[in-house]
């Protein structure tokens, strides 16, 4: 298929770089930042463009992972692009990326989501073929047309709407985003005390290991797990100096044990 | 060496199993429950035992494995138990394998730790080559004698005081029992919305492999990091059935925000 990215940024790069292997024709990549666009364009035969003036309308998928933050505004300029354009014919196909935000942001009627549910950096490819990807779109064939791309990238492809997709989104970032900070958390704690982060490993690896064998509810361990209060409350002692740090030790403790 | 193990439950068992094979002679396994202490001792070729009576006095090493909160009461059963087969004479080495517990709850002289910091189940046995063990004794000859037999098992041994083991093992519980109950949580959001757990496997297995790579405060990603008031607000109103919930979310979106 014909595609044009809009947007250069972490999730358009690891994405127009496994659609370009996959043989897929990207056409442009269009970022605001000349290099985001160069950079990654230069990666996958694309031409770079900074001005939407200057996309061309004749791509069969236009795909825009762009910030939540900037899509309603870059949508909706699309659109009027696409238009001006078209002079009144068909639109084609515009999909957004992002987890938590309804297909509905697209004002033009051939609109679709496609939302590979990963964590991206542009200096870490991943292998998009183990990649949950969720999609949804306003058309049927278009659904069929959104199927077959994801479906060419990954062999989990679900169809999701946008308000099951709002919690999945929401369940990513407990995943991905709290687990990463309790990571962090944990670092900062080592950090004071003659331990490298690196002697978390193993067990970091180990705790994600085991939920691919055992629901997480029944791989739960711990003091809270087994409500030992005097493990407890000696921690929650240790954490005397900093109290944010200790309310999120007493209330991920009290969720667990009333688990 | 010549062992005995107090104790037959997830640590004792992936302890025994990995000393066992590291040509450790495991002379008895005890527990109060005879079928713990008969299905671990059948495992590793030692004598199961169910009275401390019966605990020979003829071992190198005894290695306590059991609750925190059982720990002060059997250490100190051990010990005069010992003492009374003795007669007086030195006693030998007794070591502990909880994190969270100082060196001196043995009293005894020739006391240790050996904390392999590892999450561990009787079902799943780790390898224990690639776990950190933390050691520490009251004598230099035993804390040579614990490191010959921790390196014997794994090649990251460290020496570490009962006060910084504290803290090691509160950053584990932020690295392990937090995040596992962060997957816990995000399954029970989607088991709401049509979407299944194993769905979050690519992105827990990244979020894991990640940290291997760069320091976790550099791999954070998600709405608290981006500072997206939007993404959150709605996160938030998503889970207004559920406060608490709601509450994890919060105090985790400002930490990370902060961070």
């Amino acid at each position: 298929m014909k595609i044009v990215s809009i947007g250069a940024g972490n999730l358009a790069t690891n994405l127009c770089v496994a659609l370009h292997k996959s043989h897929h024709d990207i056409l442009q990549v269009f970022s605001r930042k000349s290099t985001s666009a160069e950079c990654l364009a230069c990666r996958i035969g694309a031409s770079p463009v900074t001005d939407m003036e200057l996309i061309t309308t004749d791509a069969d998928i236009y795909i825009v992972s762009v910030t939540d933050s900037a899509l309603p505004d870059v949508a909706r300029r699309l659109v009027d692009h696409l238009e001006a354009g078209n002079q009144g014919g068909a639109l084609p196909l515009i999909v957004h990326t992002a987890g938590s935000i309804a297909m509905d942001v697209i004002p033009s009627a051939r609109r679709g989501v496609v939302y590979p549910m990963q964590t991206f950096s542009k200096q870490r490819l991943v292998d998009f073929s183990q990649i949950p990807i969720f999609i949804e779109a306003n058309y049927a064939d278009d659904l069929e047309m959104l199927r077959l791309l994801a479906t060419s990238l990954s062999s989990h492809v679900q169809v999701l709407s946008s308000t099951d997709r709002r919690y999945l989104h929401l369940a990513a970032v407990f995943c991905s985003n709290f687990t990463n900070h309790c990571y962090a958390l944990a670092d900062k704690i080592l950090s004071q005390h003659n331990v490298p982060f690196s002697a978390m490993l193993p067990l970091i690896d180990e705790v994600a290991a085991k939920v691919h064998s055992m629901p997480p509810h029944e791989a739960q361990t711990g003091p809270a797990r087994r409500h030992d209060a005097n493990v407890m409350n000696e921690h929650i002692e240790l954490l005397a100096n900093d109290k944010r740090l200790q309310n999120i030790y007493k209330i991920m403790s009290e969720s667990i044990a009333d688990d």
